[in-house]
Formats: structure tokens, C-alpha cells, sequence
């Protein structure tokens, strides 16, 4: 994942009773999937295991409606994984909010880091 | 620190170069010094061990212009720390800015879980 090189960041976790249905990560790997077309592939972009990334694909499987990935279904992509229309709405609609999140508190954390000795890197440009 | 019941989580990090001024931990231990009146206790009821919290009363107070825990004074809090009135007024600052973006994306978090199969716990209330 790129270094964060924000003043700020903001991190929003969905949940599903107790699972976490959706979040940074689980977004970064959505991406990753659709550039890669494979979740394996998407794993190693993120240095997470086979493993891991494929349980994470579950419990978003698991906690929406309908499915989030599905394997593709042969030709160029055999083997392969894709994101369903599906997933990438509500992914769309997770970074929208991230967004959202992210302009609306802009003001009061240029106002707080006023407090702070140095500001990060990024003001420098 | 509390088991998450909400809905959803809003972590909100603030960076000074490449240090982690304040973030969900670090207000949650200024939280604990208020209480406690001691960094041990504080890291204590953290679960974390007494380096790691003086660690992340250094970062902060190394961070922001001025001191945000002072080893206390002798009296009955000898050996202790208090968080400084600046420190409570950043924490207030951060506790605020953790409201207002937890405010700020409610109803599309609220749309987003219409996606989900279940939605958390703390619905059924």
C-alpha cells in the first residue's frame, strides 16, 4: 500500500455484527483484484498471503448480499477472480464516504495542527 | 480499551513529518493519565507495557509546541504525570474532530449497510 503522505488520514471500518464487512484494506484489495484479476496477484501487490487475501474476500462475500468477487469463468481470465458490479459500487461507495469523511473535518485538523511544532511533509509543497 | 458496538468506526490520524502526533491510541491513553494519574496505571489499563505508553506520551510531547503530560509535582500525585491544560484542549480538539466526521458520513454509512446481509449488533437496539 503507498505511504501515507497526508497530514491527516481517516480510516472507516463497516461492520456486520461482529465482522468487519468493510475497510481500508479490504478497499485496497477490491482495487487490486480489478487491476490484477486475480486474487492471488492482489495479495502479493498488498504482501498479504494467498490465505489472507482469500479470507478477506470471504467475509465480504459473506457479510453483503450478494457476492462481492466471484472466480471468473474461464477464457483469458481462467483462474482468474473478478469484482462483480456489485462490489464495485459499494466500493465506490466506501471511498465516496471516505471522501466525505476526509473534506469534512479538513478545517478543524489545519486549526489543530497549529498546535504541532512541524507539519507534515506535504505542507512543504 | 471498550469492544467497538457501533456501527461503524471512524479512526482519524494525525501526522507531524513522519510521527503520529495523535491518534485513536494516544487520546485513549491521555483519557487513561487523566483517570489514573500515572503513565504506568494509564499503560496499565491499556494493556500495554510502560515503555510502549512513556513511548507515546514522547512522541506527543515531543510533536506539539508544548508539553502534553508533565510528571506531576510531589504532594499526594508524587511519582505520577498530569496531562497539561494544553493537552486536555488538543484532546478535546481530537475528540471533537473523531465526532464531527462520525457525524458527517452517518446517512451514507446508513445507505451503505442497506447493502449488507446483517447489519451489527447494535441495530437491534
Amino acid at each position: 500500500m503507498a505511504k501515507n503522505d497526508e497530514d491527516y488520514s481517516v480510516k472507516i471500518r463497516v461492520l456486520s455484527r461482529d465482522e468487519l464487512a468493510m475497510g481500508p484494506g479490504k478497499a485496497d484489495l477490491l482495487d487490486q483484484i480489478i487491476k490484477t484479476g486475480s486474487i492471488a496477484a492482489a495479495g502479493r501487490a498488498m504482501n498479504m498471503s494467498y490465505k489472507r487475501a482469500w479470507d478477506l474476500v470471504e467475509t465480504m462475500n459473506n457479510c453483503f448480499k450478494t457476492p462481492v468477487v466471484e472466480k471468473s469463468k474461464g477464457g483469458a481470465a481462467k483462474g482468474g477472480a473478478v469484482v462483480t458490479p456489485f462490489g464495485k459500487e459499494i466500493l465506490d461507495q466506501y471511498r465516496s464516504i471516505q471522501k466525505k469523511a476526509h473534506s469534512a473535518i479538513k478545517n478543524d485538523v489545519d486549526d489543530f495542527q497549529k498546535f504541532l511544532k512541524h507539519q507534515s511533509n506535504s505542507k512543504k509543497y
